[in-house]
């Protein structure tokens, strides 16, 4: 493509850096930037320069912070002892969001997948076992995609604390919520037979 | 959704006031360039800042541009006394890529759309006037969508320059090359009928 506008051209260039943004998209993006009139470019661009300069990542949980503890792990109301492991940010959010779980979170930053040149090394993992060392009746709460990435990552962590004092849960699997059971593939109906609940707990909310 | 970083809400604010980007979409944007670190955000935020400050439209054209009077039309090489009418610059990146047009452009900066409140005054049709006072055998070429909004973009137009010494044409519509007819649209196929050319000039790359 050929811009009349070499600084158009920049900003084309970075903003299809990101994921699932071709150049296409990317002009479009920038040229409503451009009629919105400047400011609403300034003010994206001061979002982006306060995130790379200012945001870290919790010293406990290693969750994105604005601060060294993140609100969360600087919560005294919290549950000390109930940590869920999780992929990213974007799974506490979502847990969050059900208000049920009161514990605390560990943020792996990915899970482990060879294909991607991922391994144990570039995660968390080594932190959460450091941050179990003394735990006392501690459990931790796997909460990780049903992939063989989340199943193969849970497995590591749950060899790798082997004789420690920790009691090791995982979220359950089966049909979700309001679906019908013709459309559910046979793993996840075989699963939910075999972790079938008493009928009453199936009642609760 | 609740989050754990105000920095980072702020910025998916940001994102999310972008066509087409949701929360969700514009968090995952925002992860990414997080994990790609700060640099990344960074060189993104200057291309920002760098397109409110230093952009603007062409004196003569209305085309995005680093100059006042962008390169096409300083361009001595180019034909004067042919101007292509496009809505806005993405047009006239597409027309410059086929390589066939040597004209210049008048980018009216959208179409005459009574149903999302624009009218002829938020363009640039004036401009265009101006342009064409003391026109002598000049030929205006409209390269418009083929829509309601274009076509009645280019009728007023065409409406307010009766009179003036100006030859207007349009770009030809029918079936794409490639296409096969029987999935073409009635109307198209109607007016590739209407519109038929000599054999000679089809075969013509």
């Amino acid at each position: 493509m050929e811009y009349a506008s070499k600084i158009l051209e920049k900003t084309v260039d970075e903003i299809s850096m990101l994921p699932g943004i071709g150049r296409k998209t990317a002009l479009r993006l920038a040229l409503h930037l451009i009629r919105r009139g400047p400011e609403s470019s300034l003010r994206l661009s001061e979002a982006l320069v306060e995130m790379a300069d200012k945001l870290m990542h919790c010293r406990i949980c290693s969750n994105i912070s604005d601060t060294e503890i993140c609100s969360i792990c600087a919560n005294p109301g919290r549950d000390d002892r109930l940590i869920c492991v999780v992929e990213d940010i974007r799974d506490v959010i979502a847990i969050e969001s059900t208000g049920q779980f009161k514990g605390r979170y560990h943020v792996l930053g990915g899970l482990i997948s060879p294909l991607d040149g991922i391994g144990p090394s570039q995660l968390t993992i080594d932190d959460l076992v450091e941050r179990l060392k003394d735990s006392e009746g501690h459990e931790l709460l796997f909460a990780l995609g049903a992939t063989v990435e989340g199943d193969s990552t849970a497995f590591f962590i749950f060899r790798k604390l082997q004789g420690m004092k920790v009691r090791m849960t995982a979220i359950s699997r089966g049909i979700g919520v309001g679906d019908q059971l013709e459309y559910a593939d046979e793993v996840t109906l075989a699963r939910s037979i075999k972790h079938r609940i008493p009928f009453e707990d199936s009642l609760k909310r």
